[in-house]
């Protein structure tokens, strides 16, 4: 058929239609919208090489609106990465296929960040626009000089995260990203004027963006739109007015094409329309072959910047970082050896600080930040200087009160490359972050996260401010580490094991209340299997007290009531559960003790979910109620978290 | 001393810097900033009654920035609320003070909502303006006539969640709220400009507000500023530029001020500086008597307002709703009574949806919506008309791609009274709004969460969109009932609990999947106890299985399996962890089984915390990992949640 631009959007059409009908599920509509728009941007923006999926100085393209899978996968395909092939794309939402329901970086290649939950994407993309510009600032020109893009629908826009997304990128003036808005004035319940009368442009603008619009259906104008945007300093949301669901006779325009196959006459109807006459799945060559040749353009850019890369002095380096292998040093072994002279009884916040004062210096790829908490969560460090507009090779994002943005911005400098980034906020607040959590989980990223204040221990500001079911409800969440460390020696052990951990994100618990030390041994890193015995019965054993965090030296002290008494005890330090839980069980049944042994829990939060290490019969301490505004003593007093309100109970239970 | 409106506004200050002070703990900056500003607002524009704290056409205040606690603590108490009295402000922070960190509204009266989490003081006034729109839509302009008055930090307008506030308010048209907006310039990291660069007026006008400013310390144009506020017809944003910590010679205007006390020495040049020559807590009896007489002011009102309730057509009704009693009827038995004729196999979200349909026609208190998911979280009924901008008496709301906005507007229509919110999203965008399901429970609010698409059930959207720790994760929280009901007659049970739950949040957690009927009595509510034998074993009983919603019929389909073995084998359908768990020992130990009995667990969810109620020596099946993209069989037979799969497993456990 005749190559034109509109029958090469058309092919991403059928693509898109017809593998929605095959699967009987996902959403045409919005690839069907955007299909001419994204033409434009493969063919004449975008700087990729489906042959090098990976290059690293690759622009960054980002489907915010993850439920038009078909748009990503449709383009991946015709410009001729390696997957999806075509029976990917017939297997569309099957278990065998990578072309999952939404997309899914994990799966394939193309594809930079997970999306689907709305808005996320877009916060991704703006710490992938970060990294870019920090590792150009740190590095040479000739490495790291990349756009990233973003494909959004009103969803995105409308999530309260878009505004922190739009405030961090606007102030730190990102000017290398690129926003593509689907404006096709449709949500799933209607046409947007059902739920919103914002003037969105207006709104970028008043965010330090550059806005401009277009024709989502002129590709003149979509170029000329583009070209403005790449041309403008400040980050551009590019304005596509679109029909979702282009082409579709009856359906399109309407929100009957965003989430549900057209149906067989629909179909047919829109073949009609578009002039499209291939059965599905039937791509023509010479509308392929064009498709491969604009998916060929980017291998010179590819290769020039190979040829700059080899022999350059920092090749090596920048190898290393983008590839996220750690250097080799003893910083960490170091730190823990001089700690062990004079363990500290600091807060464990302060114990992180310190650390990362160790950490940070020997890591450059380091990149930390706090919600406005910074003094709170002691996250900044002397080698962390911040990182502004006017200086990206700084190390440390005031990132304001934007919980949620932050922890999406983790994410996409981790997917970047080339950064490990942490970030802080009050523990209570990940409930304000978790969707971006979940999605650090889901990809593997390694993203650390910082949460201090984390249980009644942080006294006054009360129960609004105090975690109860945060430790345990993110320990439910699938490969996310959570570390409760006891001192600062565990502290910076749990530190050790989430920067080591390459393939997910970690979290670390800490407190705001000064703890005593509980160690002094540092010649191997006991919290690495999760749980330890810090310290045997002297007694006959009757007792396996299990805590973490600041509870296991009130652990201690009610092991010392308890040996007093002649009851011998067993103080196990948990920091880690899911660590644990990962152990052989002649480890974990020879920490918790056998049968005839009393196991006991003290958490300073639910106490739900920890009968799976003292079973039903054990006791558990903690609190399943809210917090209240008090100075901590009496605070842990009111909830019976004290060795003269616990050690009674026990000794009752045991007779 | 000379009473004057700044001496007056000098007694909030100094009552604030000297709580502060004596806690040793606490937030001066803002109520010593913003003390000017509610001068005047308690004096001349909010209407309220300190002799009738409850009086329903008051207005209502939200001091959002919550930290701020002790302008509003020295508000109510220098105005002549019975409470704080100046003891209670002497202990502020204290267990046994209503004065808490941070304002808690079921601790002292004059407070309206619990405030602390930024951003959602905001929002939930946005709900509570709503409230009061639709009830003066629906009852007499005599009977509810009031305005919603806000007072809002940097960080409120920093959150996302602002973005979906004031993008709702303007929307709708909420011309009777108006935000004081503290513009001092100030986060606790430092100066505004560490992180933002955002045109907050402009942003605010892009969504249909009114925006105004003044100086935040001159009252005349404080009060010209509140004058144009209240007259405009749209939201008004009035911006006050404030002095935070106004009055402290060396740390006015820093951050230095925001969390932590003045000290001695800065303190007593702080007197100094405000010619404040009175000791702690001591306020001059001219002083306090001109507070008392502008807090006398709004009793004519009240008293008027009481005039036209008596005897007014609509008392009876109008009292009952805003009590938050539920009408005398038996639309819930009859619509229980119809299923049990010809019990559905329905979705459990349509079973929810025809359930409201009897509930919202029986109920005309309850107003619903849904996060953009209306045709599928099924929340919308023929009673519920949409409310818009010109029809305040619908009572469905179109809440937008605005999740964590609609929880937080559902709680201020839960506190404001007279309404019972329930609004819909999937469940696994709980981690957008958690920060306002803890409000509803820290408050006691009856809001009511239909959280659809419940299990990797929903099928091929994938693990983005399919919960497996959520279930678990909101059994954690403290006053939140999660409720999984497991065909139509249990949903309808459970939504009929929920109502009645005077005093807390409870989610529905349900189906995409349509399930098969498994009752057919409904003389008694058999949720009500949380879980209950849905079927008896048939042998001898060997295993009880414990199943919630998709997983009984499951459970039943193992039971029977396992009978056909010569198993015999309970089945517990659990509809509500946290009602199971209040009940006593005899009904828990007699439904779980005795020893010898093998316990086991059913849910497509993460399998953590189940040890609970099956043991460590029980079976416990259920999804560890994320989800995947694929047809619903497909899903169930690759995570092993078929019969196939499980009843071998517990034959072989049993030997």
């Amino acid at each position: 058929m005749t190559v034109t631009e509109k029958n090469m959007a058309n092919a991403i059409r059928a693509l898109a239609m017809d593998a929605v009908q095959a699967a009987n599920s996902g959403h045409p509509g919005m690839p069907m919208g955007m299909a001419d728009v994204a033409t434009v941007l493969f063919s004449d923006f975008l700087k990729y090489d489906p042959q090098a999926p990976k290059w690293a100085d690759r622009d960054r393209f980002v489907l915010s609106a993850g439920h038009g899978s078909m748009l990503i996968y449709s383009l991946l395909h015709l410009t001729g990465y390696a997957r999806p092939t075509l029976e990917d794309i017939k297997n569309f939402r099957q278990l065998s296929s990578p072309c999952a329901g939404h997309p899914e970086n994990f799966k394939l290649e193309g594809v930079e960040t997970t999306t689907g939950p709305l808005g996320q994407g877009f916060a991704t993309a703006v710490g992938m626009a970060i990294a870019e510009r920090h590792l150009n600032a740190v590095f040479d020109n000739d490495l790291v000089d990349h756009k990233t893009w973003v494909i959004a629908g009103d969803g995105c826009l409308m999530e309260g995260i878009n505004h922190e997304a739009v405030g961090l990128a606007g102030h730190l003036g990102l000017g290398r990203l690129n926003v593509l808005w689907d404006d096709n004035g449709i949500t799933i319940d209607g046409g947007t004027e059902l739920s919103t009368s914002e003037d969105i442009p207006a709104r970028y603008r008043a965010s330090g963006w550059h806005v401009v619009s277009c024709d989502g259906h002129d590709f003149d104008d979509i170029r000329k739109a583009l070209g403005e945007a790449e041309a403008d300093p400040r980050p551009s949301l590019i304005a596509c007015k679109t029909v979702i669901g282009y082409g579709a006779p009856t359906k399109q325009g309407t929100s009957a094409t965003h989430g549900a196959p057209l149906g067989d006459e629909e179909i047919a109807g829109t073949r009609d329309a578009l002039g499209w006459e291939h059965k599905p799945f039937i791509i023509p060559e010479d509308i392929l072959t064009s498709w491969r040749q604009l998916g060929a353009k980017g291998a010179a850019a590819r290769s020039d910047w190979e040829g700059r890369l080899n022999g350059h002095a920092q090749a090596a380096e920048f190898t290393r970082r983008m590839a996220g292998e750690l250097p080799d040093g003893s910083a960490m072994q170091d730190y823990l050896a001089g700690l062990a002279k004079y363990p500290p009884n600091w807060a464990t916040r302060k114990s992180s600080e310190v650390a990362l004062g160790a950490i940070t210096a020997a890591l450059p790829e380091m990149i930390g930040g706090s919600a406005d908490l910074t003094g709170s969560n002691n996250t900044k460090t002397p080698s962390t200087t911040p990182l502004t507009k006017d200086d990206y090779s700084g190390r440390y994002i005031y990132y304001g009160i934007r919980e949620f943005g932050m922890a999406a911005a983790m994410n996409g400098m981790a997917l970047h490359g080339g950064i490990i980034p942490y970030g802080g906020t009050f523990l209570v607040f990940t409930d304000y972050c978790r969707g971006a959590m979940r999605l650090s989980a889901i990809q593997n990223t390694r993203a650390i996260y910082v949460m201090t204040h984390d249980s009644i221990g942080l006294g006054e500001d009360g129960p609004t401010h105090q975690p109860i079911e945060h430790v345990q409800s993110l320990r439910l969440m699938p490969n996310m580490h959570v570390f409760r460390p006891a001192d600062a020696i565990e502290t910076a052990e749990c530190w050790a094991l989430a920067i080591k951990r390459a393939d997910g994100p970690s979290t670390l618990a800490l407190t705001r209340q000064g703890l005593p030390p509980l160690r002094d041994d540092v010649s191997v890193n006991r919290c690495e299997k999760g749980a330890y015995r810090l310290k045997a019965a002297e007694a006959d054993k009757r007792v396996v007290l299990v805590a973490t965090g600041s509870e296991v030296s009130l652990a201690m002290d009610v092991a010392a009531k308890l040996e007093a008494a002649g009851v011998g005890a067993d103080v196990v330090s948990m920091p880690c559960a899911e660590l644990f839980d990962g152990q052989d069980d002649a480890y974990r049944s020879d920490l918790l003790g056998g049968s005839g042994v009393l196991r006991v829990s003290i958490e300073a939060g639910t106490t739900y979910g920890w009968e799976r290490y003292t079973g039903l019969d054990g006791l558990r301490f903690g609190i399943d109620s809210f917090g209240a505004s008090a100075p901590i003593d009496d605070l842990f007093a009111h909830f019976g978290l004290t060795v003269d309100a616990i050690t009674p109970q026990i000794l009752k239970k045991i007779g």
